[in-house]
């Protein structure tokens, strides 16, 4: 019986990252995104993962993940983030009412500990996610001009893996579908529903790779770590 | 004839570096951060730099930073940030009209280019800072709910150095301290005047270093900069 699904969404093409390859397939330290973001949930209580790629990629992924599980499945993705998502959701087994992870294979260095910690409190709370704590001073700019400086105590930066009951989480998809919207995570359709969403800790280490800077960041992790565990 | 001065502020204590020493005086790779980014000052077009640091540095800040320049001085800081930029505002030399550069220390690896583009703004505009997109999505948490998700097309995160002709910045600290006001930054002082604050495009490399974790990546920037160099 499965009790907590992840969809890790991989079909950005990450222009950001200036490579040719959609980011999630790039290699860190020799392994690409998605095979470590797997990895940190086959690491973790979850029970079954749907990879969700662009469509060129789904061959690829099935022989990258093969040796991972049997219980993790690839699938073609969508136009923007949340169709890649509803092909992500569409995989769940028939009946089910578990807990429903989604994450960006961006994230790779998530630690299965933050991933176990969110599915708890979206299983007790109905939604979940992780914030960090903002170090920057927010500015609102408009036309070249700052507008506003916001106050930052109460802001946060959302992560991954963004949890919820499947129930809640099709009928916060459904409404934003209905609607029209396109919502940048997966909590703001729950928010537009008016449902609450619970926040737990996130990890500095659970950076989402979105330059080549950030790749050299994460790799510097990875020798770090190295050296900590030798 | 001093057209552009800055401020270096070193005098927070960084407790979230889990260090005794200053967070300004931690060494990376070997250099402190007050020296690395009073460096960064002395290759750009700036006139004088005055480093504003704890009572007790004072004297070690000296001899760190003799062998720059004779235009670089030091003075003791005070009990809130902005106490410490007063300080340093203070040591303007009579008469001067030209413009002011707050920086913090802990942002070792700006580029001269950058102080130089925000000066040249903040000559033109009367105040100017660089500001970075911001990539996370951001929420606004209360009593642990996730309650907004904000708008991030608009939303950027403020850097430093932060720019103004110096009778305006003299102007809105007046009137923080005649209001009674904490500032997160100087440009907040400026846009509670009503004044306009323009903005420049700010650097990834320019983060502020704030954790241990944000030393390992300045690390491995300088790194890659030598590999490059080499």
């Amino acid at each position: 019986v499965i009790h907590t699904l992840a969809i890790l969404v991989a079909a950005g093409r990450g222009e950001r990252m200036g490579s040719a390859r959609p980011k999630a397939f790039l290699a860190l330290a020799g392994e690409p995104l998605l095979l470590r973001a797997a990895r940190a949930f086959a690491a973790s209580g979850t029970d079954a993962v749907v990879a969700v790629v662009p469509s060129a990629e789904v061959d690829a992924s099935r022989r990258l993940l093969a040796p991972l599980d049997a219980r993790c499945q690839v699938v073609a993705g969508g136009e923007r983030r949340q169709d890649s998502v509803r092909e992500g959701l569409r995989q769940a087994p028939a009946g089910f009412d578990g807990v429903v992870l989604v994450h960006d294979a961006a994230r790779p260095l998530v630690e299965p500990a933050l991933i176990d910690a969110v599915a708890a409190a979206a299983r007790e709370h109905g939604a979940a996610i992780p914030v960090l704590a903002l170090c920057d001073t927010i500015k609102r700019v408009e036309h070249g001009r700052v507008v506003e400086t916001l106050d930052r105590a109460s802001l946060f930066a959302a992560q991954t893996p963004q949890g919820f009951r499947y129930g809640l989480l099709m009928a916060a998809y459904e409404r934003a579908y209905a609607d029209g919207v396109t919502v940048t995570d997966e909590a703001m359709a729950v928010e537009r529903l008016g449902a609450s969403v619970a926040v737990v800790a996130g990890s500095p280490r659970n950076r989402k790779l979105t330059t080549p800077d950030d790749m050299t960041w994460a790799e510097a992790q990875l020798a770090d770590s190295a050296r900590v565990s030798a």
